[in-house]
């Protein structure tokens, strides 16, 4: 299966242009969906094709059809590649692990790298490999460049930061330019920074939540991917808030990942594309 | 704006002939989805397109590209016209009312048909006529000859039931074949029949709900347009239950109108499909 | 029935103390919640009594029994007083009025203040006061004169900003401390201030939302009484979310509004507990 | 901390004598709810109380006061045991072994049972007992024999059957009155027995779900503990169904076992009230 992905000015015969394309080299549509930004006049579709082609003719093809302006992203079905970062807490771990072991993630785990080692037990049994890289004793830069080079030794398509507690540099970041997920404990851009939780008890909201969403260089600023939510009240306190979002996190953060993975997540903009 | 619904067998290339007749008619799309239901090898689509075109030559066009074993329909803009049919409870009615007063049903309510007139004064203050049908001392068969008389001046593209607490016979519901909205105060298939609130409070269910459906022969089993449900729990007595249910009564029927009147909703077998 | 409302530090034994009183009054309790706020060793209580008592007997056994620092608020059945205030927008105005008049609001409707009068005619239907108070040609503070002149003459107990879309100045809103209730369209803290779906539309949010909230000296920072959100996605533009919106605005004000009315909602520091 | 559960007829002063009960022996109250059935006039109440006391002196103290006909159960906060038993599905076993390994349960996993072995493995790397226990070329009698051999060598608490997809006979359900959670993978009581997901797709609905609920002699019967939904579209395909409701049913399992180890959840008559 090739996923297609394009992104141009909307026109006239558009759909009719790109299906044309597939239709003549045989192939099928096995799922389609497009969406027209009026605001931006500007066309996005995401197609995924069956049958006996090569990428760079199936690529030359669409775009002979499209408008000079254009982006287009072809993904074959290789499983996408994961870093996982930690810090101590363990729900968004487990459950990443829990479905990467049974075969329903979508993706592969190649590391998991944690500043603590806490989740060094856990993440063994699975035999996945965890590198605990702790920032005791070392500048940001030099704790960053340790982690940079730990990661880009297992060439991820993705990083995830399943609740790693440090703030990343810019220099870090860019390295990962819609390539970095994180899971941010509030329903942004409700309380950014740090400690959501005790931010929304202290406000006395009745919905908590969750955010997942890639990483720029702005804190808690990037792409949002998906969010969720969770009805609380006045008793609980902010511990207990902690507690009962942690299954929203790693929800959300699941979700994200599969979303991502299964090549149906397009930024543009600051936004995300779900299709 | 014209609205195109296609079903037909799937097969290679259909995307692209259809999309090929709007294209050579000049015409623009305007939202367009497909679904492929893979256990019956069966295409749906639902196009909207904008342009100078009589009705006619497009499905002509249409006609000509589809498979043989094709269902095709074509709508165009003009505004649904709505029968509603009341007993004696507000809720459902008020908000159809309120929303139609101030321009944003995108449908025109023509009457409201009660068997009790309790809801009389309220219809009347919108320039609404209100017939009031008494069942009392008529046969069934009297009483629903009566409503149908009524119904039928009307010519009225869907009667809606919004809370209309008496079972129509097969020989009445026969007359408007999908056309027919009903809402249900349960989660359907769960409590069927009277008292669905009684039955969930019997039963000390954490969840209650609404269906909006399609009305057929058998009663609460028609195709389902939308659903919503509420959390309850223990402190619930079934008339609390039936309180708070109203809320979401409303709601799903409005949401089911819009989606019907919007030309969003197409039935196939005892399902919707929901574009 | 009385509601009895009660604040104090947290001590052993003040269940007791306090249902001995009611007890030793041969009162009936009829619905009972307590709350400790461990934070601030802080005892909260809402207790509904029946039967045959004089309010200030109760209010001074009550009072005996309680530590020094306490607040204690008596609360009889009596119908509280509500006036609305709108601008343009109906939706929340008809969800209020479409309860009261069929008697389901359990609070009167004395009258409805606009700053337009696109809601005059409807309002009138139902034989409820309109009062047109434009704030063309007038100082903020003229015009706030004139409406609170108005509303005063009333004697509410609670002031309804029913999608009232002026900001209210300091002076006029001390008026009415924890008895005007907002209904501000985004889940707050997020998107303060003016346009919240715009914002919401610009940050790629995948969830929105509306508050209800007591109204004070800044602007949609008051203590929050409801909070309810709806998915959505990039399709969206934000007129789209902003008409998705409005179905969630009018049912968390209704909500709040029968929360408030009914006596459950007390309000210590800036937050709401709500019984 | 002891938790005192309580459930006797309806009568003035109760709360009042009870509390004094408490008062007396210097007990310091950490939450208390109560809750009155006015259907069948039983008042029912939670109370926990930390202090320096013998559970045997407390007993009778309460039933000191407590009108003749009444229940009183206290539980110490000893952690509950529990035997989880499994087939092949690994979602709501992962879940639980993972708050389990983390400290996050509230109580001990003992043993997990399984007539497959597919979780043998993931069991045992957490060094949790795993009992193969195949029904293969057994009468089902002679296979629970063995399961309730097994079982009744932990003395556990409760039973879980974490999507334990064979039927059991009364005569082994009957051991577990009260004590045997299942999740069933659909809203009850819509879609019981085999296949929910297949009926769900079948019926068209737009909401499925999961419940977890106490197991008695009628299939899927019994007394409902927690139940969550997802919306749903004719765009899944009853695996999709399946799938997607994976994350549901772990996370309502999950939850009605935190309830039920808490001491939060009372069963009468055929409802639970979860305080």
């Amino acid at each position: 299966m090739i996923t297609i992905i394009i992104d141009c000015a909307d026109a006239k015969g558009l759909i009719y242009k790109i299906t044309g394309v597939i239709a003549h080299l045989q192939l099928n549509i096995t799922a389609n969906r497009e969406f027209v930004e009026k605001e931006k006049n500007r066309f996005y579709m995401r197609t995924c094709v069956d049958g006996d082609i090569q990428i760079d003719v199936l690529e030359a093809a669409l775009k002979n059809v499209l408008p000079e302006d254009h982006t287009l992203i072809l993904h074959t079905g290789r499983l996408k590649r994961l870093v996982v970062m930690v810090t101590k807490e363990e729900h968004c771990l487990t459950e990443l692990i829990s479905r990467y072991y049974f075969g329903n993630l979508k993706a592969d785990i190649l590391a998991v790298v944690g500043n603590h080692n806490h989740l060094k037990n856990y993440t063994e049994k699975f035999s996945i490999p965890y590198h605990y890289i702790s920032h005791e004793g070392k500048s940001r830069e030099e704790h960053e460049k340790e982690i940079l080079d730990c990661i880009q030794s297992y060439q991820p398509d993705y990083i995830v930061l399943a609740k790693y507690m440090r703030i990343l540099s810019e220099s870090f970041t860019n390295h990962f330019q819609n390539k970095m997920i994180n899971i941010h404990h509030s329903f942004l851009p409700a309380f950014k920074g740090a400690n959501p939780y005790r931010q929304a008890y202290e406000r006395g909201v009745k919905i908590i939540g969750a955010t997942a969403h890639f990483v720029n260089q702005d804190l808690d600023e990037g792409p949002i991917i998906c969010q969720e939510v969770l009805s609380v009240d006045h008793s609980l306190s902010s511990q207990d808030m902690s507690s009962a979002g942690k299954d929203v996190e790693k929800m959300v953060l699941a979700k994200a990942i599969q979303l991502v993975v299964e090549d149906r997540v397009y930024v543009t903009d600051n936004k995300t594309i779900v299709f």
